[in-house]
């Protein structure tokens, strides 16, 4: 190796830099020249002397350096054969050049995709508040790690809210805090059914993403379909499930709501033989908008039913909190897997979720975006009415319903007119998991999640839909 | 059922409330009655024009009151037949009582317990101060779900950062951002190791939480044993192991530093067949106070290293948030699993920490608890310097320094000794994992965690293991 080449590389990264800086500079102009095969393995470097010398730099600067570096395995240093740059490091041909980055998703004018709140309406200050009080007010002790249950203060608060709210018969001991339910079912599948005895029933059509972490979390799962009066109990007790995971309050994405006489049955299902349970997925029943909530199924059966809630819908999906309320035969494999993989959102953020809800401020923020929310729904509901052939269902809740197409409506081609007008509409289809009769053809259908959209956003999107179908000759 | 126990249950439960309230109340106290058992399954309620009368509400009240208990599966209305209440809820004996709550932990005068930081220094307001200001410079859309990568504006800060403390060579694209080291390796697990050709080993002793996150992730696990110059590669050579997870500036709990032939060692071992992977826990290398923390293996092997870190010792294990440095070659999966189990620590969070990095906050911090640390540290080994027989280990970085007992020491017995004076000394053996010969004995010894305790309370700590000692005849 030049020893020339090494001391102007080395100078050529050190000018300029102020003096404070040059030691890290020469670590990293090291490193560097290292790893990428500019300093050749075995290469010895010039004396520490000399390149003090050549670079204006302190010897015991440079000493320091060497040291560093051959602690750090990038020199090796023998007793009168110098410092020699060691094998192994920089043999590789650069690291690999960065992937090409995916194509930027595309910028819809209007995108009916479901799922995010409105995202603008999220009370910035009010949360920053809460945070800033969570922090003065937690003990030292409460920043420690943490109980794998999650903040007693946040829990308590939960357990009042849920009672009250959502008729949940629960109590603080009863509720472990996740990241979110989505995040909360794959633990809750690793934890109790990953065992190869569990299968567990999925709503078909449903959240694909539940399937899909459940399979990944090495959980045997079957689909059983909804109808208009939600799950088919019927197909369940006839499947081999023993868990079933529903969406009682408004069906995901059909919007149902399950039927009395369905949450009969399902609580008949479940009391049926031991060991088995459901699994109630609360993730927008705070938005109803033609009476109360209907109150949850976990307050039927409060020994058989996990549920799961989250802030994703009433606040933000970006806070990654949620929470399982456990009945008492399934807590102990719960907690312990919380405990074991570290799953532990930020206690400034569960004590600051539990100020909003000890003072009132998360049921105000409730109240006042299911107003916006029906708002817009209604002003999508009045913009549908004028699209012939749409019959709509779920309207009655949440932040999105659907739209059935006439039957052999090629979903596909009104989608893609509707793209080319810049305007997003998904397709039902994706949400099946086919446990359907195959000989029965799926009604078409798009899913129109509504809460984050603009009035004139919902006017040209149902504009574009309108166009889409009768481009083809749907309606 | 009598229609006036009924009736007067709930003038009962209402007695005294706000007007506002007693609608909830009245759905309440019908949920409770119905759960416990006092309104009995298949009983009729009273008319609801009788029970508004009884309670004095408006029917209309007492009728959607009824509906909603109807819709909620509580009550079942039939033509001609008045309203009942449904079978299969009050059947249960009450809910279990709660279980007796766990002793609470003892309250010991000193704890030796390592593992967090000075939970009485995390800089409070600074932090309130760094979410206040995400939340305002956060957009709507990064507001929404997020990218499974984890926010970019961190993810770009901590690559620099890495790049210039850790000496890492990564790109803001290697980054993923998780729940902190241990829930990010059963992340890795999951997602890399848990398909049954992997094997993985760890460091004994070690860290046994990570051991029982791998095997609860389903991943084969075998110890490999560390001595004074950390993971004996040797020996991790002749296991069956393709995966090592080393703490190599600070090896837990041992404190040995990987010394620069080791490291050479690890590099040619991961380099030796395909597949292999490092897993680096970087989990207290800032905290070094004898020279400049030692750069990272990261560094050395780049498409060869996970690097796993977090800000539970630099800041607050109650954060719950950490980071993965992956290879491109881990890059796809390890994303994608990220997505799957919907893993996301506050964004908030993650803008707040990337804030403290690039105000300079961070180091500042680091700069300011190294100091600290350094000064316990110190004042323990003077402590300890008196104390015949000890032999201390691992003192030159981190937050925990290992007290070597003389041979044949019972340590539990001195353990026992210092517990009757309040005081908590761990055991190294709890974190051995048996990889030794068992022909050797295993060296006794005492894992010191200090970073959290006061002057005082190293003082008082170190003189009860003393007394400990000599009551023993351990020297």
């Amino acid at each position: 190796m030049s020893r020339n080449r090494t001391t102007s590389d080395l100078l050529l990264e050190l000018e300029g830099r102020p003096e404070r800086l040059r030691r890290d500079r020469l670590l990293g102009a090291l490193r560097d020249g290292i790893r990428s095969g500019r300093l050749d393995a075995g290469a010895t470097l010039p004396s520490t002397r000399s390149l003090a010398a050549d670079l204006g730099l302190s010897r015991g600067l440079v000493v320091d350096a060497y040291d560093q570096l051959v602690a750090e395995g990038y020199l090796v240093s023998r007793q009168g054969s110098g410092t020699r740059v060691a094998d192994g490091i920089g043999r590789r041909a650069g690291r690999p050049s960065a992937p090409t980055p995916d194509p930027p998703a595309r910028r819809w004018l209007v995108d009916f995709e479901p799922g995010n709140p409105d995202l603008a309406a999220f009370p910035r200050s009010t949360w920053a508040r809460a945070v800033r009080a969570a922090a003065g007010e937690l003990t030292d002790a409460e920043l420690a790690y943490r109980d794998a249950e999650g903040d007693e203060v946040l829990r308590a608060e939960l357990a009042d809210y849920l009672g009250r709210v959502r008729g949940a018969d629960c109590r603080a001991e009863d509720i472990r805090i996740v990241g979110g339910f989505t995040n909360g079912l794959g633990l809750l599948g690793r934890a109790l059914w990953a065992d190869g005895h569990s299968t567990v029933a999925v709503e078909d059509p449903g959240p694909y993403v539940q399937r899909d972490n459940l399979r990944a979390a090495g959980v045997a799962v079957v689909p059983v379909p909804v109808d208009g009066e939600g799950v088919r109990v019927d197909r369940l007790a006839a499947s081999t499930a023993d868990v079933v995971i529903v969406t009682p309050a408004h069906q995901y994405p059909t919007g149902a709501v399950l039927s009395p006489a369905r949450r009969a049955d399902v609580i008949d299902w479940v009391r049926a033989a031991p060991g088995r349970l459901i699994v109630e997925d609360d993730y927008d029943a705070e938005f109803r908008y033609d009476r109360s909530p209907i109150g949850s199924v976990q307050g039927l059966a409060p020994d058989r039913v996990v549920m799961g809630g989250s802030v994703s819908k009433s606040l933000l999906p970006s806070l990654g909190l949620g929470w399982l309320v456990v009945p008492p035969s399934a807590t102990e494999p719960v907690t312990e897997r919380i405990r074991t993989e570290h799953l532990r959102p930020s206690i400034f953020d569960q004590r600051a979720l539990a100020r909003l809800l000890s003072t009132g401020r998360y049921d105000r923020h409730i109240r006042t975006m299911r107003s916006a929310y029906q708002a817009k729904r209604d002003l999508l509901l009045e913009a549908l009415a004028g699209v012939d052939g749409v019959e709509v269902a779920g309207v009655s809740a949440g932040l999105q319903l659907v739209a059935w197409l006439p039957t052999s409506t090629d979903v596909g081609a009104v989608a893609a007119r509707a793209a080319a007008d810049g305007v997003n509409v998904p397709d039902l289809a994706r949400y099946r998991l086919h446990a359907g009769d195959p000989s029965q053809p799926a009604r078409p259908g798009l899913v129109l999640g509504y809460a984050h959209l603009t009035p004139g956003q919902i006017v040209d999107g149902v504009a574009a839909i309108r166009a889409g179908l009768v481009a083809v000759g749907g309606c």
